[in-house]
C-alpha cells in the first residue's frame, strides 16, 4: 500500500474520481460545438466562483503564467507597480515584474504576517501624482499560510485608480473574495487549488477598468494575451490550443462546487485550518501565522527546535504515505506546510495528524500520542453538532 | 452513436485508452521523489524521439508557447531573424518575433509550397555582417500540409552561425527529424500531434550553441524561461507546478512510441498520406501541396468548385462522425484538412475516405461511390504485401 498517498499540500490536491474520469474522456476537436458547449459551462460556472460579472480567461498553463498575465497585460514598461509582498509568491510577482520592464517599488511585511492595509492606504494617499498604475498582493501566501484581508486592501485605495490584481491561485473557492463587491479589478487562480484538478490551467478574471487599462498596455506578450483569448472567446475557442481534458476536468469540479456551494467550501477549508491548528498545537508546535491571519488552505507549522523539516516530511511520506510540503523562501528550514486545499476531508486531516503524533513520537519529541487527533476530534465534533 | 467520432485533425489526436487512463492516476507531489523518476524517465525518453542528445526542456503550455519561448530566449530585441514562412504556422512566428522586438526578416513562399534551400543559402551568404541571428522555420507547415527539407535548409547555412530553430509541432515523430545529425539548434514539438497526447505540454530540445545563445539573451519571458527549467530539471523538477497527468501520460506514450519504434511511426504515417492522397483523388479531388512535398501528418483538399469547405466538414462530422478541419490563414475557404496523425489507424482513414465519398456523392459531386476507399485500400494491400 506504498503508493496509497494522502496528499495534504497546498496543490496539487488530490483529484476527485468523477474528475480524473472526465480527464481521461475521448479528445474533441477545439474548433468544433463539442468545446464551444463545453467552453460556455465552464466560463459562466467560473463567474460563479469569482462572484463576478466580468470575464473570465482561462490559459493552458499553471498559476505563474497567470501571474505573468497579470502584469504583462496590464502593465507598461517603465510604469510603476506597488507589490505587496508577504512571502515567496509575493517575491515571485516582484521578479515577474520585473522582468516584464515594470518599475517595482515593494512593500514587503515579514513571513507569517498578512499586510497591513493601513500602510497600503498611507503610500497610495502619498502617491499625488497617482505614478503607481496597480497594486499587486497575494490573496493567500501559500508560502506562509497566510490570508490576506483583501477587502481592507481594495477599501485603502480611496480614490487612488490603480488597478488591484490579486493573486488568489491558492485562495479562490478556498476563502471567501467576492471580486464585485470588493472591487477587485484582476483575480488570479489556478486549476490545482481548491479547484481539485491537477495543474495546467489558470484562469483570471478581469474586470472592466482592467480591460481598459490592457488596451493601453503595450507590454510584451504573446500566448499570454488576454485580448487575444477574450476574443476567441467570444467565439467559443480560445486562441491557441487549450488542455481540453482539464477543461473536461473543469466541468466537473465546478458541478462539484456548485452542488457543495461556495459557503460550504469556505466553512469545510476554515475547520480543516482549524483542526490542523488545534492539533499542531496539542503536540506542542509552534505555527507561523497567527490565528486572526490564518489561512484556511494551509497552515505553515515551526519544526520543533534541533529538527530539519525533512526529519518530519519524509517519515510521513514514507511510512505512512502523508504528503507534506517543505518550506519555501526565507523560511525553507524552518517550516513544513500541512495543505488542506482542494478535495481533502476532515478524515484526511485526522489521518495526516495521526502520523505527524508517530513520527514525532518515533523521533523523541516529547508529545503524546493521540493528543492531536484528540484536539482536531474535538473541533470536528463541536462542528457538526453545532450544525 | 452520435457521440462515437473519428477524429481526422492535425491535432489534437486521438488518445490511446492506456494514455487517458494515465491521465486519470492519482495526484502526485510534484516535489516529491515520485515526480523525480517520472521526470527522468519522460527527458530520456524525449531524447529517442527528438533524436538528440541534447537536454529537452518540458513547459506547461501549448505549441504556440514553445514557439514564443523559441523566440524569447534565444533572440534578443533589436537583434535580426530570418523567417521562413509556408502557411499559417509561419506567419506567427513573424507575429511573435515582433511580438518580442525582434527584427524579423520575412522570405515567404506560396502557401503550398515548400521553402527553398537555395534561396536561404542565398540571402545567408549575402548577410556579409552575420546580422542573421537565428533562422526560423517549420518542419511540418500544418496549414498546408508541407513538409519542409530540413536538412536542405540547415546545409544551406553554410558557415553562418545563425541558430536553426524549427517548429517541428506537428512534425516531429510523424517524420523524420534527427536534431543531432542535421545540426539543428532548437527543435519544437507539441503533445497533441504524433506524441498522442492532449493538448498542454510544448517540449523543446536545446543543443549547446542554443544554450550558449539563451546565456545572452535579453528578451523578456519569465514562465517560459529554459534556463529555470534547465537548473529545476537537474533536480528532477520543473520551475512551476506542472502539468502532471501529461506527463503521466507522456510516459504511456514515450512506451508506446518506442514499441512502435521511430521507424514505425514514419513508415505509418507516410502510408497514411499516400491512402489519403490517393483517395482524395480518386474522388477528382485536387490537393494543395505537391506530392513531392506532402505532409505525412495532414493534407489539405481543396473543395470543389462552387462549394464551401463547411459544406463538407458539416456533415462529415453530424452524419459519420468524421471529424476533419477546416482551412487556415490565406487558403481557409479554399480547402479542408485531413489529419493522419498521432493515434490514427489506416482503418481510420478507410472509414474516413468512405464518408468523405457518401458526403460529396450526397451534394451531388460527380464521383463514385466505393473509389476513395478502392484506391487507399490497394495502397495499403500494396504496403502489407510489401512486408
Amino acid at each position: 500500500m506504498i503508493d496509497k498517498q494522502i496528499l495534504l499540500l497546498p496543490g496539487p490536491t488530490p483529484v476527485p474520481p468523477q474528475v480524473a474520469l472526465a480527464l481521461a474522456r475521448p479528445a474533441i476537436n477545439h474548433r468544433g460545438p463539442e468545446f464551444k458547449a463545453l467552453w460556455e459551462e465552464v466560463t459562466v460556472g467560473l463567474q460563479d466562483v469569482f462572484q463576478t460579472r466580468s470575464e473570465v480567461v482561462i490559459l493552458t498553463a499553471s498559476g505563474t503564467a497567470g501571474m505573468e498575465a497579470a502584469v504583462a497585460n496590464f502593465v507598461s514598461p517603465g510604469e510603476k507597480v506597488l507589490a505587496v509582498s508577504i512571502g515567496a509568491f509575493g517575491e515571485r510577482f516582484i521578479q515577474i515584474a520585473r522582468a516584464f520592464g515594470v518599475e517595482t517599488e515593494v512593500m514587503a511585511f515579514p513571513y507569517g504576517q498578512a499586510a497591513d492595509p493601513d500602510a497600503i492606504a498611507a503610500r497610495l494617499a502619498a502617491d499625488k501624482g497617482q505614478e503607481i498604475k496597480a497594486v499587486l498582493v497575494q490573496h493567500n501566501e501559500t508560502s506562509t499560510g497566510v490570508l490576506n484581508d483583501i477587502q481592507a486592501i481594495s477599501r485603502a485605495r480611496g480614490n487612488h485608480p490603480a488597478l488591484l490584481i490579486v493573486d488568489s491561485i491558492s485562495g479562490l473557492a478556498a476563502a471567501d473574495l467576492p471580486m464585485d463587491a470588493w472591487h477587485v479589478d484582476v483575480v488570479i487562480a489556478g486549476s490545482q487549488k481548491a479547484f481539485m484538478l491537477p495543474p495546467g490551467l489558470t484562469m483570471l478574471a478581469v474586470n472592466e477598468r482592467a480591460w481598459q487599462a490592457a488596451e493601453k498596455c503595450t507590454n510584451q506578450r504573446f500566448y499570454l494575451d488576454i485580448k487575444k483569448a477574450r476574443n476567441s472567446g467570444l467565439k467559443g475557442q480560445t486562441p491557441f490550443t487549450p488542455a481540453v481534458p482539464l477543461l473536461f476536468g473543469l466541468q466537473e469540479s465546478l458541478r462539484l462546487l456548485r452542488e457543495e456551494t461556495l459557503a460550504g467550501s469556505f466553512a469545510r477549508h476554515a475547520l480543516m485550518r482549524t483542526m490542523v491548528r488545534a492539533g499542531a498545537r496539542a503536540l506542542g508546535l509552534e505555527l507561523l501565522a497567527d490565528d486572526r491571519v490564518a489561512s484556511p488552505a494551509v497552515t505553515a507549522v515551526c519544526v520543533p527546535a534541533g529538527m530539519q523539516p525533512a526529519a518530519i516530511i519524509k517519515p510521513l511520506r514514507e511510512e505512512f504515505g502523508v504528503v507534506v510540503a517543505g518550506g519555501q523562501g526565507e523560511v525553507k528550514d524552518r517550516v513544513f506546510r500541512i495543505g488542506h486545499l482542494g478535495y481533502v476531508s476532515c478524515s484526511d486531516v485526522l489521518a495526516g495528524l495521526a502520523a505527524l503524533e508517530n513520527v514525532l513520537a518515533d523521533a523523541g519529541a516529547a508529545v503524546s500520542r493521540g493528543a492531536a487527533v484528540a484536539a482536531a476530534g474535538a473541533i470536528l465534533n463541536e462542528s457538526i453538532g453545532g450544525k
